[in-house]
């Protein structure tokens, strides 16, 4: 059952259905789960942590905090955050229930019944089910390999009757598109925004991630820009650099921004677990993070390239993707005449299943891509489950073939 | 800073800025926090859980889980439930980032702005700020010392010219007033509400902490009633049972309501921490939880009994209140003429704080009481408070007696 929910994790639900109805208790292959892998997790030191705690801090662990967080933990993550080029100073950190929460509570902050909200297409599945359950209107831009298209944000943004309360994007290592924003790129969507009145939500789970050290200055965040005329709700996670289960995200926004949500959070759950906050102070203030993500980044880029291996020997020539440059996810592009959800169907019966490129669409119809993710891979499942989902796309690719006949 | 926030938890924002005002520095002695103290916390048991778990579950803590919560803790949480008597069977159960997420979760599951909720007055402040967030319109019922005053509640529902969403109760050791219903009370309650279509939200996180095993039996909930024509939505929290800062709690609910209730969640915070589950899952696997409770009441028990035994030395006669029979609060009653606010700023320059009357009522009016916790207060500080606290309250009544002549 549990690993189960976590191979359908981020499926589109008619997928899940799908999956349930062929793959009741066969073993899968799964390039669905956007998580890391189980073995990957920092284990061992967060046990050395744990165990080291002095007694009056392990006690604190049990404890109500402040709603804002943990005070420790945002000294922590200001220096996190400064090394990142963020001005910490001119800001406030709100420490929140996984950065999902930060969304949620951002919307709710600003977004009532009907109003818009402009995200990128393809956009990540969670967000959207924020927006959705908030009931917004939701406007998505296209990305191309180097961003979100500027000239149809504009154009978008002119022809909307109402301003949108923000623009979500993800600019590093995209879910699911995988691509990170050109610097040119950032500066642009910008510059659009500059005076608007739009909010530029960025959401920045993937940035440390990289796979090649001199390509780290590429993630740095829009926030850090210093744009004066446009304002800008940063969010992280620690589900990528310490593990999801402990259910820790943040966001970073100006004072007046931060006071309503922080009212916001108190409504929500009160405040966000001590425990789990001391923990990843701990891994945070002893130095442990940027170890661990050394050892992260070359697990990832690892499978990355065993995964870029195998889909160039196996893949047909029809199909095409951009290589990643971090994070987690390839995200293969199908011939036009072919929907990704008909090779879902084709390869969950052999027992290999991705999330299809309709998931990721606000509007649940684009469907020529389809997502996939290494980063809960074993390496040594890889090969076998390129070839399984290779022979999937042959075929519906042959079927078309001769539907065209 | 750590301390202090511990200290005012759940305090009227005027009585924090005068507390910030006065105290700064100074040693306190606070009444306020609604809140287990940090020595009683079962750290040693968790330390046991902890270093016990097997690799592959410890690697889980790490990981996302799904949505409704951890598989094996809604199955410990369902014996639970079963031996206070619930029909699990007939219902679902969704794991929660402590129970405050699930009356916020319910909240945005059925109340719109300008919706009416009903309460108790006084009531639970966490509560209140939901509904207050949601912009709901709140219509509060007095409470007596056997529960909700039964003919105000009929001639509110009779007065309203719209259908109240749902009626907020904590019926066992109610927070502040300290009361449990009467079995009557519960009766009549359920009675009022038979058929007309309004929802109970029964918030049930104090029931393990009686005094006296004898009266165990008087927490029997209401949705264990069997009442068929009200809808019940059961509520209940780790956080007294073994540490707020777990953030755990979760609802009973129907089936209907469960899968609502679900997609509000998913869209809050994704899931529940894993990490805490887990832990919570073994204690309560690991039967520790009944050895625990034995510990906490006999504690709070003694807490309970010094505080009133300090209380009937000090007090003057004109202050009055009921002795609990469980649960965290003492709830003292002032004459009509004297505010507990006016107390508060007398006894929070001698270095004593509680939370004020008015802090409980939805209109932020009623201050005529004022809530004693002993549940964080330290055995041999309890003299000392009430000595302090009563000197302040003698002053402010002289002060009115001269006032009035």
């Amino acid at each position: 059952m549990y690993a189960f929910s976590n191979a359908v994790n981020s499926m589109h639900s008619e997928d899940i259905k799908q999956l349930m109805k062929q793959a009741s208790g066969k073993s899968l292959i799964s390039f669905a789960g956007g998580m890391p892998n189980n073995d990957l997790f920092p284990v061992k030191q967060i046990d050395d942590i744990y165990n080291s705690l002095p007694e009056d801090i392990k006690k604190l662990c049990f404890q109500y905090g402040p709603t804002s967080g943990y005070p420790p933990l945002i000294k922590s993550l200001e220096s996190y955050l400064k090394n990142k080029g963020l001005a910490v100073e001119d800001n406030r950190i709100l420490i929140t229930t996984g950065s999902l929460q930060a969304i949620s509570i951002i919307t709710q902050e600003f977004v009532n019944e009907g109003d818009i909200i402009l995200t990128e297409n393809p956009s990540f599945l969670g967000a959207l089910s924020v927006f959705e359950t908030a009931r917004a209107e939701i406007h998505s831009i296209p990305i191309d390999k180097d961003g979100i298209d500027i000239e149809a944000l504009k154009s978008k943004i002119e022809s909307l009757d109402r301003k949108p309360k923000f623009l979500y994007v993800t600019p590093n290592y995209h879910n699911p598109a995988g691509i990170i924003y050109t610097p040119e790129r950032k500066k642009e969507l910008l510059e659009v925004l500059a005076g608007t009145g739009i909010i530029l939500l960025e959401d920045d789970a993937y940035s440390d991630l990289y796979f090649n050290e001199e390509e780290q200055h590429l993630t740095k965040s829009m926030k850090s820009y210093g744009a004066k005329d446009v304002e800008i709700i940063y969010t992280g996670s620690f589900s990528k650099i310490l593990g999801p289960g402990f259910r820790l995200g943040f966001m970073l926004s100006s004072e007046e921004i931060f006071e309503k949500a922080e009212t916001v959070k108190q409504a929500m759950d009160a405040c966000t677990s001590n425990f789990m906050q001391i923990l990843a102070n701990e891994f945070l203030a002893q130095h442990k993070l940027e170890p661990y993500l050394k050892f992260l980044r070359n697990e990832y880029l690892e499978r990355k390239n065993l995964l870029q291996k195998h889909l160039k020997t196996y893949m047909p020539k029809e199909i095409t993707w951009n290589e990643p440059k971090g994070g987690f996810y390839i995200w293969l592009k199908l011939p036009s005449h072919i929907k990704s959800t008909e090779i879902f169907n084709e390869s969950v019966t052999k027992g290999v299943v991705f999330v299809t490129g309709r998931t990721f669409d606000p509007a649940s119809k684009k469907d020529d891509r389809l997502r996939l993710s290494f980063s809960n891979m074993p390496k040594d499942s890889i090969e076998k489950g390129v070839i399984i989902l290779s022979e999937a796309i042959k075929k519906v690719l042959e079927n078309s073939k001769i539907e065209s006949l």
